[in-house]
């Protein structure tokens, strides 16, 4: 394999497709991108099983190929190099391929391309087209609420209902629960999905192209693909059935409060340094006489309030929270003013967004001692 | 005691004493910041007996005193405030400080301020006053010759040598030196001192201000202080005497070659990339045919190879080494021009800065299989 291509296509593909390079690979192979010729493109893949990527690149190619190298000894040795174009020239006497940019040349020892299991592209049962904006907007605002404990697979993804004219993404860590929904103007089918919040945190990552796109998602009943501009990212999907949500969302509250995002936000923010210091991180609020009351103690280090103006309608109430799973959906809200529906010290409450009526938090409250 | 000052001044002066504070104390009270008022000033310090700053701001006094409050918690408590100003009031009583900002409000429990050691202002010996870029510049082009290795604690300083007119420093880790000289108008005494490495790091994180400042310096056997703006920093020297550094400069040298600086330590930085999964770092340099061949090679991964124009007098010549130890230099260097000096493959070479006559570096080469 022999080819020509700009540094900064390479770089940039490389990048992207380092996402699916495990640290702790299954295979050696798992640890190697592997390369592949296709007409005047390259595809550049990597996979660690679970997420799959490939980047496509223009590039002047003289003798078609494949190719595997050391994934990063390879990235790290295209991001240094001097010049605007890279060659690369396999020998395959000496299992090696020579790079060459400017005066600079390295020659990287290559894997056996031949033992790479390849990025698979789905032949799903199920798919449509979303655009990035909102598919972006989908995964942002569930992501965040998914639990980190491998020990209960189904909560470390984000459940993915598709019903016709609505998508609707929700995920739980069992003590907080994030709903989005969108509707679209043709029905699309229906299924229902789990893809690991890891895979969708790498999706946020490389779905920020300024320039708005198409995402075409395929679904099959284990396997997900993304795909969009020069980009083909698959997953596999957790299997399991996800809980049924909507016996979670609150239905009678009875106390209802609007808070301006930002004052609530950097105030949640600033009274969690205290609060952070305690094993449950559990912080106070106060809502009565239009303002919310913010507090948190620590006997060893100190103590922290915060009073910011509310617009409260029924009862007043105090109640605690692990401040951890407010701080994080107040960075998520986008709209001036946000709303918490109240019932009583011990029952979940519901945040919702100004701006967004298609989106949910509920959260379940923390019993204190004073 | 109780006062309010500007919180950008105090967030600046918090974050400069906090490199004063060590992350595993030999005192508790050593993890506090200690704040004293002095007419219309505040002296904010911190130490760790090895290196002690003091940072004067001004402040609204209402009641002097003195306080100790938690470093680190103390310091993001202040960066966190909404408001430009911060009130602080202690609570003797209560053994804490009230810290208000806009409508935050922060309770933090005091430290005991009678058991703080204090920084003291060194009544030195020997003291002269330098610009801040040319202490600056001793500095940088020397310390990061020093070592790492606590077990020689001489090597893990600088050796400043002041003999009236002139101010040389001199750092080595026995396999490679650094010298730069300065030279005074007036004579300024006579003196021999190890200053900590780790200290002159802080002291060149903190001398960054772009004003033109002038710096004074007090030295006694075992303490050194710099004075600059409202900052002041002392640290306690290191005990031993620096081992004699002319006779390490090898005067003998037959090949001289000049290099474009950034050339040649960009194209280092790339060879290095494949010699660092090395055990011994070593790149091979290769002066001949006025051009120098940069390589190395790992038989797991590949090899690098870099050759650019060098201007060479003398013998030809190939002589290798570990890698860093031109990578660091060479990365200090201002001029746009280097010169290295060379003899025979295993004997210590000089490298220059065709910008600074009095700056000069020597590394030992090491002795590779072919």
């Amino acid at each position: 394999m022999k080819f020509t291509c700009l540094k900064q296509e390479l770089t940039g593909a490389l990048s992207i497709v380092s996402k699916a390079l495990s640290s702790k690979p299954q295979m050696p192979i798992l640890s190697g991108i592997y390369i592949k010729s296709e007409g005047d493109h390259l595809m550049i893949e990597a996979t660690d099983f679970e997420l799959g990527i490939i980047v496509t690149i223009p590039a002047d190619i003289e003798t078609p190929g494949q190719l595997a190298l050391p994934g990063r000894y390879f990235q790290e040795v295209i991001r240094k190099l001097p010049g605007d174009n890279v060659s690369i020239a396999e020998d395959t006497e000496e299992k090696s391929v020579r790079i060459t940019s400017a005066q600079a040349n390295y020659t990287l020892r290559t894997m056996n391309a031949g033992e790479y299991p390849g990025v698979h592209q789905l032949e799903g049962d199920l798919h449509f087209v979303i655009k990035d904006n909102i598919l972006r907007s989908l995964v942002k605002k569930t992501v965040f609420a998914c639990s980190n404990d491998e020990s209960r697979p189904i909560f470390t993804g984000v459940y993915m209902d598709i019903d016709q004219n609505t998508v609707t993404m929700a995920a739980t860590n069992t003590h907080r629960l994030a709903v989005k929904k969108e509707t679209f103007d043709e029905p699309i089918g229906a299924m229902k999905l789990i893809i690991p919040a890891k895979v969708l945190g790498e999706l946020l990552h490389i779905l920020t192209s300024e320039i708005p796109s198409d995402v075409r998602i395929n679904c099959s009943f284990n396997q997900i693909s993304f795909s969009f501009e020069n980009i083909y990212l698959t997953s596999r999907l957790i299997e399991g059935a996800f809980p049924d949500y909507h016996r979670v969302i609150p239905t009678n509250l009875t106390t209802h409060v609007q808070l301006k995002t930002d004052e609530v936000s950097a105030a949640m923010d600033r009274v969690s340094l205290i609060s952070r210091a305690n094993d449950y991180n559990v912080v106070k609020l106060s809502f009565a006489d239009q303002k919310l009351h913010i507090s948190s103690s620590n006997p060893d280090i100190g103590h922290a309030e915060e009073t910011i103006h509310a617009q409260i309608e029924g009862d007043e109430l105090t109640i605690a929270f692990n401040a951890t799973y407010l701080v994080d959906v107040l960075k998520t809200l986008d709209g001036d003013v946000c709303t918490i529906d109240l019932h009583q010290p011990l029952s979940p409450i519901a945040i919702r967004d100004s701006d967004d009526p298609n989106f949910i938090y509920v959260v379940t409250p923390v019993r204190t001692m004073h």
